[in-house]
């Protein structure tokens, strides 16, 4: 059973907005076993939407259909639909009615376009929305012999997600064969993807029945795995055993190994080794204290810190010595040492990290002129000894200040680990 | 003319990862006067890509495809176009030569697979990819008596911009008719977009030859204004006259009238001000530091904050007074008020600001049990005056977050403006 998802509304045709729906319905279709072969964006144009919903009529066995539902002229998924499949659409008098109340609530009259909404195709099952005025609908028909699947769903996500999961789901896998999959994220940071691929394709090109993707990105390596059979236990017993031996090749280069993000380890770590982390940061600015804190009850083990954007903030905040940052400039490995073991007494913690460095673009003088965008000094302190590790960024301001977190976690986490 | 950009890579049919070239080309074909009807999303299946390619030589007199260009087995664009149009591929002598050198600089061999990419379509013109092996191709031909352009680019975003910008634009600006695009972006923040739609579709439906998009998201609503005319003067003119009237209508609420962030605005009003800020954050936890530092050269007036997660912290780093807390709860007026303060003149800048709130989801005793998630306090201290803010912001974790960061940053602009 293949799969293709019709994404429907002009602005989705924009250099500014993109179809996202399709993410989440696709991994809902993957968790029933079903592939996605064709995703297509069209436009609220009658006659270009008439021929996508035929084309993927002739080509997909399950269609789904986001958007272009709503009261306006430009919501023509339904009538479209019904002309695609050569179908009459009917008025589902309870919506009617529940559309009519809407307005009663409201003191207002229902202009008469609002009443399309209420439409339905011949012999389609209704789809009631909670969140928002237009319905889903679900129609399981034979095209030329072919059995077809036509779901029609809302655009805005937050009414789109909870029918899918509600309505659409328990309805596909009632008819579709059953099947399990099992799955398993490996995450691994600051390591080359080609160095990743090397070391772990042989081991799991030797495991056929279980799909391995490998995405690269924002400074880490994902490895997802997945395999789908019949029962639970034979396609977890598959997933179980690749990665077992990847997390044997790859070691403690991988921080991560159900799909926990870098963030949240460092905060578990922190707790089981009972630790407590502030930080000082100059070119990353907040990040890295922006990124601990998204980790909900994070401030058991993070305390916080400061954001030592100029050389005054640094002294007045971390007491670093005006002399130390005249004499080695503020991106030197000495004011890193300095701002690590500085925030870690200001903040009363038993750790202090610190990153200092040049997310450019800089017309810097002074003490640092002449060091190159991307050089970064990451400190970390715990009372006794002062670890500071130098590196060097390739890439822009965004790409610097990330990569920078990155080590300063990798740092600490290798530390605790 | 109208144009479909097909994304090739079955990497794009998973939960995991999404075609975002389409949305650079989008905006480049826009600037030639070209719309974008359809986007296709298909994997690494020859009869798939085959059928697709063609279906869009139906449809489309513009067809880009991205993707498919490498090495490997799975990279099928060439030999797909080829067979969709009816046509030979034959190796380009030059192109095989450089690749041969490529192999030959790292004492490689080349396997024999790589030679494919030096393959071209008979009749199409080679565009040269400097930052990667798979050279682009273009080509104008006939299909059914209708013209048709059909460009292939190599996937990976860093190869595909260049290539497009530098070979193809030009190409495309020199077949197509000339035309002139203007465009405008207004920003406003914590206002609803019905609102905005409201007081606006008034002025901008008069302007029938101006293109009027609103965006809403991450707590700002855009106003896209696009005018194509003849010449750049005419329709500069169109825009420049609708944005003027929605500038009136809409007054301060706008914060950019050029597209810039709201940091950006910040950043650039504490400077003609004279002013300089520090920021103390508790459930933000950075984001708002960080915000402020994307902004190149931000430190002029941006000197830097701290973070105070817990309690300690805050009296620690910004002499909040433990007292205040206890009597107060961490998050009420009067520890905003404190930390704005505090943050001030540990700081040494002219302006302080704060943020303390619970961005959830939150189990929290103590003399915050009993306040919602989502309730947030802003304050601004200028040394004289200390005014503080009370929002209560609906969602998630992430959106309190950003949110709370979107009213300091209001709160702030109003007082300089």
């Amino acid at each position: 059973m293949i799969a293709e998802i019709i994404a429907i509304g002009s602005e989705m045709l924009t250099p500014h907005r993109q179809d996202t729906n399709s993410l989440y319905l696709t991994q809902g279709l993957n968790d029933l076993g079903v592939s996605v072969a064709f995703k297509t964006i069209v436009g609220d144009n009658r006659q270009h939407l008439v021929d996508a919903i035929r084309i993927a009529l002739g080509r997909a066995d399950i269609l789904i259909c986001s958007g272009g539902l709503g009261p306006t002229e430009d919501d023509l998924t339904r009538e479209c639909t019904a002309e695609a499949l050569g179908l009459e659409l009917h008025t589902d008098p309870t919506t009617l009615l529940t559309l009519q109340q809407r307005f009663v609530a409201r003191r207002m009259a229902m202009p008469s376009n609002n009443a399309k909404q209420a439409e339905l195709l011949d012999g389609a099952t209704l789809l009631p929305n909670p969140n928002g005025s237009a319905p889903g609908q679900m129609l399981d028909t034979t095209v030329e012999s072919h059995r077809k699947i036509v779901v029609l769903l809302p655009g805005p996500p937050k009414e789109l997600k909870p029918l899918f999961d509600e309505a659409v789901k328990p309805r596909l896998a009632d008819t579709l064969p059953p099947r399990a999959m099992a799955k398993r994220l490996l995450r691994m940071a600051l390591i080359p993807e080609s160095q990743v691929d090397a070391r772990t394709a042989p081991i799991y090109q030797k495991f056929t029945d279980v799909e391995t993707t490998i995405l690269a990105g924002s400074g880490e390596i994902q490895l997802h795995f997945i395999c789908t059979k019949p029962t639970l236990e034979e396609a977890q017993a598959r997933v179980d055993a690749v990665t077992e031996l990847v997390e044997h090749e790859m070691g403690d280069d991988i921080f991560s190994s159900h799909g926990e993000s870098l963030e949240e380890i460092v905060i578990l770590m922190l707790g089981l080794h009972n630790q407590t982390l502030s930080v000082a940061e100059s070119c990353t600015g907040g990040l890295l204290s922006e990124r601990l804190t998204r980790v909900p009850n994070s401030s058991r083990s993070f305390y916080g810190g400061v954001v030592v954007y100029t050389n005054g903030v640094k002294t007045a905040l971390t007491h670093v010595p005006v002399e130390l940052i005249e004499k080695h400039g503020a991106v030197s490995e000495e004011v890193a040492r300095a701002l690590a073991e500085g925030v870690r007494v200001a903040a009363g913690t038993t750790l202090g990290m610190s990153i200092t460095g040049i997310a450019g673009p800089t017309l810097m003088g002074g003490a640092d002129a002449g060091k190159p965008v991307g050089l970064v000094y990451v400190g970390l302190a715990d009372g006794e000894d002062t670890q500071v590790k130098q590196v060097q960024i390739p890439g822009d301001r965004e790409r610097v200040r990330l990569w920078a977190t990155q080590h300063a976690f990798e740092l600490l986490r290798r530390r605790l680990q």
